[in-house]
């Protein structure tokens, strides 16, 4: 654990000075999104540090042709990856003709601010140069409410005489992937103009595998105030620029504002591409920097307003879940149907693809519950637009029905690995709780009834073709597979797998015959067989659940015994290693217990808890969030509390020394996850907004909010007391503890 | 099965035509090499039809920089890969100035062979060109005398009044993997040089690996004999030729006589290699082609002399083996202790690395006894001189002792499948047995004692340290492994690594004590005691060993059953569903029976034979010969004729779909085993030669080879009887089915 930032703020992330150890992983912190586009925290100037240069737009892509080894039959064709767009964030900085590096010169102050509340980056520095002290302020913001602009202020202060200071900034597509293989460049250059306004678009190179290629136009604008300030265009091979350059005495200034339009032809035709960008460029600057920064800070208002939480007594923690609802509302906002919540947002190339199961398994209820219906149906939409991939994708590895991708862009599975892709199944189950969470929530039957039945029954079809009957013990089997816990590949009858390949076919088959859906007799029959016979390895004398076959036939000792410098395995251990011990990545049987509290026995809870939890080593960011969800429920309070911390702060504080690639985007989620439905305990399963509130001791009051059918509630608990505010919407029954409550004004419950 | 050659011979492959779709495996076969380069099949002239170009030097390799996705700790940094060598081999052909592409010339007659017994390629064939028809005669071979000459002819007879012919030939460093991730080109060129000897020197490019770089001599000399042909020279940028041209009437001819000489930084230092393959040429040209020929014919026939098999009354049969060893000996023949037995030998660029556990588990036996016992202990050297790489290759895996890698060139582990490399242990006890099989095959107990116990030890700390205990079953187990069936990954208690394992402590620790080998007490206590618990899966009712943990749950029906359109699986179905299926790809359980025959009852062998055999699926070309020689030990003689002819003719007809990749060369000494170990049921162990004949009913007599402590033996057997003679040394006590004989002559058993 190391805090990266040197100062904790709730509301802003505060860094005071380059820490040129730890720049990668302050960078990732440090980015900002707008669903649209978006940037990792890189400086405005020349850093030839450790660096990772991330700037992408969401949607756009490449498939990757590398193979390697030994290719088996059935892989998908390519890696998805996101790819690092054409700069326009920098802000080449000469001082008496020499380009400035901030990895080699000294800095007299820092201080960079992310206001998480207003969506804005501002930075104010002083530099030593050669000739003198050089203030530096600058500001950067893509705009949440007109998606397309991207806002730069950069003034340049002399606080010495120092002569020749210039600035050049402008379009760039001379970038590369770091984890390009043979570093290849993955923008073919289609126009560059300069003038006034400059002009650059690129498009994405050919591929082999009939991947629509992908064009963006950048269309800038920088103004700049200030006396004698000489202004000229230069230009590149790939990259056309404006360079501003002055003779600065001590005191003298200039200031560059910087608008840039995105547009891409995921929206419009080609031909229309530098006019459409030019228009949107256009009204940015009728508007000017104020209005569109006060536009752009109302709209992260309106979103705070309904997600907000606060720890009271806890600034780290009360940081934690505010930094992780802020990424996650940059990342993802509803807007387009077509996007998904990547894992690593904007922050990061690590991982292909942009939807993983951890947006249903984990974002879908922080949307559900903190916006309007519509953002969590669009995120139900982007499966089922995409149910064709997916039988594709069944129908390739041998199976009827619909299998949805571990990794896609656009529904077509693009990871790489068997153990992953044809093996981590319980990915599909997720798709069907995220329909089952949406419908017991907003009690809005029409998305199943118009969408979900068909995913539902296509996902049914499946599992039912993939089990298999063993015979002597007369039941159905999952063989081959990778549970959650990623620490294990190709096992047999992993117990969440089994456990929701069972219940998701008994959810189809309800609602297949609540609606009537045509589905052959002989077929429902053998699902229903499947489902009741699904095996189940439960050993009622200890009431362990096995994680899998053989699972009990490891090594077994607590990670507590590791040493120090084992940590994390996944960069000391060879895989092999991990695999065969019994240390696991992340929650598996445990998180079954997150996905249907209440079809286990409190003792059942503790019992599992107690022993997979100390053969847990939390290294999947997607881990500590649920233990501690489920901590809460077995009454562990201050397991609870640990894994909550661990959950809130996993990139801040860099709990798994990968921050340095990006931040953990969707297991975000996971944190108020651990809040909602762990420390308040909420649960609206059967129609009934339910709360069992069991607050740690070491905090003061936490308060939330909540959407609810047309209502929009407030719930405030500590140790000691729960209540809940009605602030919008019609009087609501809920339930405290098991207590009927008539929310109208307000009501509480002391708890004890 | 599609045989590939029109015609069978007994002694020569046979190529009466080109069939442009089966053009690549056609090229396999045709492959010649000399242990030190060698060359597939291609032709002389262009050819755009499909085609595989081939040409490669022993010992000379590139580390691949290729990576994907999502890589795990402990990875081999690279991956091992045979590179294509600057060309040598083409005459490109031109009639009227247009240069011949055979995939688009109509061709009158065709005849290309390789006379095995010689090791020399004739091929002879008739063009018809726009002018007319032209005839062109070639031969080519590698030298089997001095091994860094490659001789060539070129003959041009114009059968028609062609007009203006040219041919150029000379070095080519223009080449390229077909496999090579973004058409990486593998050499730099570091000298080019023309007159009448062409001169081209390459060095493999540069890796971040710290690999050494290997660079290449060429030297070329081409004469030419016929009228008024013009010779010119001609350079493009990375390649060097002579151009002979002249305007040939009816009758008129001319012909290329060219040597080659190929000399590299791994025999020679830099800066003499010009000199040194100058040399070696000058050494050729004075000796001139009938005396090079001569001298190569006459050191292949030194080799049949010892390892030739004739098999009477069955020419496909004859050949298959023939072909196989006629492979293996191109492909390694013991004069250099740095090389190993490529899987592809000298005929593909499938697979990397040089050296695999095939080498001790498949062609030492063959290697052992059909040559001096230098050939056998050079390949046990090698693995000895690789000692330290194991322990390093162990230590990366965080244990003990050695793990031998799963693919190598120089001892470094360099395949990167986890699954492979990491799990697939069974390997390291394959160069147990090794040691084991020379020792009980020559009675010389000097390789153990100088050598071998050393790898011994490492081994059996190796398995002791990576057993882990299983308290309530009181066992040792080995989790997390891949068998040699490797349609299964990451089980638990493969049967045969188990046995093995257990088996190479007993060894080990035999020969400790024997040795009185300095070994800590605690140590010894401790390997004794996981061998003594190691975990064995059997069912005493059945007789059945389980090849893992789990496999008697998976859905088990016989692969008769599968669509014959679903085969080779590997090629149908993906990955996971081969894993979770019943089917396997080679010998497992079975191949401990081959291993340890002494070890086992008939009824053993016959109820797990009967069980596993039509579960397997046989596509790994190790599989049939091992099921063969079982079959054979179970009394089964259908099931071995059917195995042996798969076995023996797997290449040849094509039978795992995939020669034209590149032959199987590792596997082809399965075929000897099965014939020696299986139909003449040789063994060797307790230090008495022993045989229990089994012939095919279909086969007139089988006859084979032996060369057994300084004796050469020549066994005969039919269904009918059974004869062995005393070629040369003393004589020798042998047993036949029990009986002993002492065979100073003849001896002869009838056996019914």
């Amino acid at each position: 654990m190391k805090r990266i930032l040197q100062e904790i703020d709730p509301f802003r992330l505060i860094q005071t000075g380059i820490d040129h150890s730890e720049n990668r992983p302050a960078e990732s912190i440090m980015s900002l999104g707008n669903g649209y586009m978006g940037a990792r925290g890189n400086y405005e100037e020349d850093y030839t540090g450790d660096t990772l240069k991330g700037l992408y737009i969401a949607g756009v892509w490449m498939p990757d042709k590398t193979r390697v080894g030994w290719w088996k039959n059935g892989y998908p064709r390519y890696y998805g990856k996101v790819i690092n767009a054409p700069d326009f964030l920098m802000f080449h900085l000469y001082v008496n003709g020499r380009r400035v590096d901030l990895a080699h010169t000294p800095i007299q102050s820092f201080r960079r601010v992310v206001d998480m509340h207003a969506g804005v980056m501002e930075r104010e520095m002083v530099l030593c140069t050669e000739r003198g002290r050089l203030k530096i302020a600058s500001t950067r913001f893509f705009s949440a409410d007109v998606k397309q602009i991207a806002c730069m202020t950069y003034a340049v202060t002399a606080l010495d005489d120092i002569g020749a200071v210039a600035v050049e900034t402008g379009l760039d597509a001379d970038v590369k992937n770091t984890d390009a293989n043979y570093g290849e460049q993955f923008w073919e250059l289609r126009a560059l103009e300069q003038g006034e306004r400059l002009y650059l678009e690129s498009e994405t190179i050919e591929n082999p595998f009939g991947v629509p290629r992908f064009t963006v136009g950048f269309t800038a604008r920088i103004q700049c105030a200030g006396d004698r300030v000489r202004r000229a265009c230069t230009q590149g091979e790939r990259c056309v620029f404006h360079r501003f350059e002055a003779d600065l005495g001590a005191g003298d200034s200039f200031r560059l504002e910087k608008l840039v339009s995105v547009v891409t032809t995921r929206d419009i035709p080609h031909e229309g591409l530098a006019a459409a960008g030019d228009g949107l460029l256009a009204q940015a600057e009728g508007d000017g920097m104020d209005v569109l920064r006060q536009r752009h800070e109302a709209a992260w208002a309106r979103r705070w307003r309904l997600c907000d939480v606060t720890i009271d007594g806890d600034t780290a923690a009360q940081q934690g879940i505010r930094f992780n609802l802020f990424q996650l509302w940059s990342t993802y906002d509803g807007s387009d149907e077509r996007l998904n919540i990547g894992p690593k947002g904007f922050t990061g190339e690590k991982y292909g693809g942009a939807a993983y199961y951890d947006t249903e398994g984990y974002c879908f209820p922080m949307y559900l519950a903190t916006s309007a219906p519509d953002t969590a149906r669009k995120l139900l939409k982007f499966r089922y637009n995409t149910l064709e991939q997916a039988k594709e994708n069944a129908a390739k590895i041998g199976m009827a029905g619909a299998l949805y991708p571990m990794v896609t862009f656009n529904g077509e599975e693009c990871h790489n690995e068997w153990e992953i892709t044809f093996e981590e199944l319980h990915r599909n189950a997720a798709m069907v709780y995220a329909i089952y969470c949406y419908t017991e929530y907003t009690g809005d039957e029409s998305y199943i009834r118009d969408y979900g039945i068909h995913v539902m029954v296509e996902i049914a079809r499946f599992w039912a073709c993939r089990a298999s009957y063993q015979p002597d013990k007369d039941c159905y089997m999952l063989l081959g597979v990778t549970g959650p816990n990623e620490y294990d590949n190709n096992v047999n009858n992993d117990f969440l797998t089994n456990y929701m390949a069972k219940w998701c076919i008994e959810y189809a088959l309800d609602w297949v015959q609540k609606l009537s859906y045509p589905l052959d007799g002989e077929e429902a029959r053998k699902m229903r067989e499947v489902a009741d016979k699904m095996y189940l390895n439960y050993d009622p004398e200890t009431m362990l659940f096995s994680q899998q076959d053989g699972f009990m036939d490891k090594d077994i000792y607590p990670a507590a015994d590791i040493p120090e410098e084992e940590l994390p395995l996944c960069k000391h251990w060879s895989w092999d290693r991990i695999l065969r011990s019994c240390f696991i990545k992340q929650a598996d049987v445990i998180l079954t217990f997150y996905y249907f509290p209440g079809r286990f026995t409190l003792e059942q809870k503790q019992a599992n808890f107690q022993f997979y939890e100390p053969l847990t080593v939390h290294e999947s960011s997607l881990s500590p969030s649920m233990y501690s969800t489920v901590a809460s429920a077995c009454g562990f309070e201050g397991d609870a509390y640990r894994l909550y911390q661990r959950a809130a702060r996993l990139d801040l504080d860099n709990f798994n020394a990968d921050t340095e690639d990006g931040l953990h985007i969707t297991s975000m989620a996971g944190s108020w996850i651990a809040l909602m439905h762990g420390f308040a305990g909420m649960s609206y399963q059967g129609g009934r907004l339910s709360f069992a509130p069991r607050c740690p001791e070491k905090w003061g009051q936490v308060k939330m909010r909540l959407y609810y059918r047309g209502r929009l509630l407030e719930v405030r608990f500590t140790a000691d007391e729960f209540s809940c505010d009605l602030l919008e919407g019609e009087a609501l029954e809920i339930e405290v503890n098991g207590t009927p409550y008539l929310v109208q004004g307000r009501c509480r419950q002391t708890l004890r």
